[in-house]
């Protein structure tokens, strides 16, 4: 599909905007009517603007509270239209905008606002223009697509057609169905947002809320894929109001919004092929699949000779052994159980840079897949750029994609009987030494600090490039601020990315970033099978752990009726406790930070509890806040 | 009043929190229950705290969920309820909040609820403690303090009373009158909050927009007058959810808790005195009344010799004469009309440290009062700190009060036949000179940048200490962010301050105060009679007028049906329009910035316009990021 967006989705002036436009990749763009009023040229030089950087103009927009008015108004109101279509013709745009009434003084008379449309039509017509009647869901009266379809089906021109907005369409929960038999040359326009479910007014949600698809809760996919089979073949594009795209750099913006496309184009069309409905495939991007399994592989932390020591102390401490020396480079492997984690101290590398930028920080995570190629070229087709390392020789050439935050996410994939990427980067010094059974047995999850408001930065790179699914986010309570949090997973479970960011600039907390100046780690969660077990282990190996205020375990033990000996095992230990409302229990702990930038926690899921433990979120920050202050 | 606030208003761990409130002169506090949970040490601990700092703790809260439950979870709700009772014995406090059942489960049995309560009253007897039982907004069946009431009323114990909060009763919009009705003894504790007007979910609002009275439009003053009227003899306690509030520092939110309740605190004592009432008056706090008349003096501003140039050419430009130098100090008195400047260059002074913190800006503001005697008293009973300046001889030791960000607001008395403040401090020398005839009649409005977030704290200034109205704020759009701005003004409109802040910090625009660390003017509006002539005037005196994008003229003219020539003046001369539902209309042009700092703004008001102009402020903010760019 041809891909467009808004220009009120970007933040700064009209040229800057359409060089942002162009640059993502975009085809064209909706023009909105306050970037031509504070624009200071006339409407051609906006459109020679568009030719030199080979952008159509789709629809000019928007047009308010034209129908279900008085005879008096209705004069008035097309002689605006007369205006504007003028303005379109200087701009070369055929198609405009116009939302049904939201004045509280709107007539509900439905045979009057279709004759008024008919009205309409008829200048549109003579004109040479079409008009994309599109219900707002705060209409006065007219709030969904099908009270809107109802006027264009009655008014019976090809110069109006029905405009369509997933957002005002999915926030209400109205019903595809009828949409599915709209006649698909009625369909002159398809608008696309995304939004994260909020309870609040509809108009407030809209206005400061939309984002892009991919990093909301709606199901925008469905949405577009009914709108096709229909025979929908305009324009994909995305109308976002949000307060933090408001002030976020266009070029950004504009590139989060076509890996957005990209990636919405590539879901309507499996919906299409699952539903074997063959309209509108071919007008649609493919991409290769998402990976079906995936594992995390390894973490990889950028050090320097300080740190290094630093942290093979602590991963000692944790029970972790040195398991090899990467072949040509600076570059020590530990693991326990299936947690591996590489120290990077090679001079002149990525790490380096990182570390410098940085400090002691992860700078890459590895995931097993089954065909590195096809998920890193599915990632450089939605719009994640590619990275190429320095390699060795006798080492494999592991291919990478960089993160919103530059950070590295590689791709490993192992044949069988092939040797691993351990066995061919690494001299595996301690591979027929006793490998040591437990505390650890894997990385339950990894936490990121990313900064405020870039959440949905971060959910769409994960849910574009990996097929991971988002979790609702939730707010936690820092003393010093509140924190977004969110949840991010492969389908079952195998990789969990818990994404933290602080609401407020102001919140200076153990997931500040601004120490990483970027985004960083916050903490990696190992998962054990016995965790009474393993921070008793850990203490015995001093392993300084996170000192969990008394009143909490009285609290608990109110809370849920456990039993004194097991709260006295919990208090003893510092673990904190939750549990789900299947009887799930989340049993888990803290260290102290390292180098006052991360911490490890243990974790141990009991009886399918799927969570994180966010109940007690507060309490592990007001304890690491006691020690700060 | 006794005066109170809740440890959850706070930032912070619960040392700090009591001590930013010991600090702020608050009588005692609300203890919360997780900031106990998060304490690491035992409730004899706090409660030994809380003496040491001179404190009460007049309330443990919140309990939850209690009432209209089945008989198996009544018993384990007493149950929780004799756990709190030895916490409370513990912390020496006597009074528990109950919140109204919000759980979906809840019996609605109202018979069924009063029992329980009862059961409750009598376990509560037997510990010598009572409960405050308060209807939350949202309860599930209980969401008014009347519902909660006849609760209350029927169980008819002195350990059961009413616990009443503003927020509750007001954001529900409920009526006051039964409330009047009920005997003070069973008013067992009272809660102030205030709230700005917003459309969304009673809960949400609730929890993230509340804010100290006088930050906000709910009435909280009659509210808190009908609870003394009725008996209620208990603290006066703030209990506030905020967002911003979460992520400032304790103490400086503290400080304007304690203002507030000053300043409603005289307010109830004005209602009670206007009703006429008796009861509840010797309670309160009284203070010398806000200025019944008040007028700007002058505006101030901080320069260096080579700022005093450039503003001396800007002020001379704008028709300014230069109308005396200070007796004793490198001061500069410029008037126009009724509007007064003064560039204060004089070394080693408030305006000199000023000016080398900030730059060229306004260090300072005069107003004109019946008394400035008694306006400063005011400010300081009610919490902000005055300024004494240095003296010369001959000169006036004019009173002066710390704002916010510092700067001075100078109250100024004149007597009649005694020498004006500009007589006795200045050598006039053009005083008896040409004074010169338009076009600027006077300083209109006053646009201050204020940090994000510190709205509510410049509001809580001007309406406490001045008995200044706030207008409803408003979100203005910068092509690079929102811009949050709130009018206030005295109560005849004679001095009008607008407040702007950016709502995120990424936000670099026109409107943002880092450069000033700390707030900042972003423009004087001065008024005149007859905008084309003054326009044309400054034009030909050389000032630059800030060009407005032509599209815009189109649109004006096409929205209010404005007649061609009317249209052409306006675009000739980038004068700006606006009109209100009366008809009165708004016509204003800015300058070009001074200093990349600030601008001056030149507005005509006809037939009753009240307003800023705010449906234009979008294009003024495009136009000068187009200057920018």
């Amino acid at each position: 599909m041809k891909t467009s967006i808004a220009t009120v989705s970007l933040s700064g002036m009209l040229p800057s905007k359409l060089t942002a436009i162009a640059s993502a990749g975009f085809d064209g763009f909706e023009l909105f009517e306050n970037d031509l009023l504070y624009f200071d040229g006339a409407p051609k030089t906006v459109r020679s603007m568009a030719t030199d950087l080979g952008l159509a103009i789709y629809l000019y927009q928007p047009f308010r509270d034209f129908e279900g008015v008085s005879p008096a108004q209705l004069d008035q109101n097309l002689e605006r239209a007369r205006r504007k279509f003028d303005v379109m013709h200087a701009l070369g745009v055929d198609t405009m905008l116009v939302c049904s009434n939201v004045s509280s003084n709107v007539i509900r008379d439905d045979r009057l606002a279709i004759d008024q449309l008919g009205a309409l039509a008829e200048l549109a017509r003579q004109a040479g223009v079409v008009i994309a009647y599109e219900a707002l869901a705060w209409g006065a009266h007219v709030n969904s697509y099908r009270h809107a379809w109802q006027y264009v089906k009655a008014v019976n021109s090809p110069h109006l057609g029905l405009g369509l907005d997933s957002f005002h369409t999915l926030s209400i929960g109205d019903d595809l169905t009828e949409l599915a038999s709209i006649p698909g040359e009625k369909l002159a326009f398809l608008q696309v947002a995304d939004a994260p479910l909020r309870k609040m007014d509809v108009l407030e949600w809209s206005r400061h809320y939309r984002c892009f698809p991919g990093q909301g809760d709606l199901d925008v996919t469905r949405f577009v894929a009914t709108a096709l089979a229909a025979g929908y073949r305009g324009p994909l594009s995305l109308e976002i109001f949000n307060d933090g795209f408001r002030a976020a750099p266009a070029d950004s913006t504009a590139k989060d919004g076509i890996r957005s496309l990209r990636s919405l184009e590539s879901q309507v069309r499996d919906v299409l092929v699952d539903d074997k409905a063959a309209r509108g495939l071919d007008t649609l991007t493919s991409l290769p699949p998402a990976p079906a399994a995936i594992d995390l592989q390894f973490l990889e932390f950028a050090v320097d000779a300080n740190a290094r020591v630093t942290l093979t102390t602590w991963l000692e401490k944790l029970g972790f052994l040195r398991m090899g020396r990467h072949r040509s480079k600076d570059v020590t492997l530990f693991q326990h159980g299936r947690a591996s984690i590489i120290l990077n101290a090679e001079p002149d590398s990525f790490a380096s840079a990182f570390f410098m930028h940085h400090g002691v920080s992860l700078c890459a995570s590895a995931f097993r897949v089954p065909s590195a190629n096809d998920t890193v070229t599915r990632a450089s087709q939605v719009g994640y750029a590619r990275f190429e390392g320095r390699v060795g020789p006798n080492e494999r050439n592991v291919p990478a994609v960089l993160a919103p935050d530059q950070s590295l996410f590689y791709l490993v994939d192992e044949l069988p009987n092939a040797p691993t990427l351990f066995e061919s980067d690494f001299h595996l010094t301690d591979i027929d030494g006793p490998t040591q059974t437990g505390p650890i047995t894997a990385v339950d999850h990894v936490a990121l600090s990313v900064p405020g408001g870039s959440l949905e930065r971060w959910a769409l790179f994960f849910r574009s490039v990996f097929g991971f699914q988002a979790e609702h986010s939730v707010v936690l309570h820092d003393p010093y601020g509140q924190i977004q949090s969110q949840a991010i997973r492969s389908h079952d479970g195998s990789v969990r990315i818990v994404l933290n960011a602080s609401v407020d600039p102001r919140t200076i907390h153990s997931e500040t970033i601004s120490a990483y100046k970027g985004s960083g780690l916050n903490h990696v969660a190992f998962r054990t099978d016995d965790i009474t077990l393993a921070v008793r282990r850990l203490e015995g190996d001093g392993v300084p752990i996170l000192r969990i205020p008394q009143s909490y375990y009285n609290d608990i033990a109110a809370r849920f009726g456990l039993n004194e000996a097991f709260v006295d095992t919990l208090r003893k230990h510092n673990i904190l406790y939750d549990r789900d409302a299947s009887g799930g229990e989340f049993l888990h702990a803290y260290t102290a930070q390292v180098d006052h930038r991360f911490f490890f926690e243990l974790v141990e899921r009991r009886g399918g509890y799927d969570g994180y433990g966010a109940p007690n979120a507060s309490v592990r920050l007001a304890a690491q806040s006691a020690l700060r202050s």
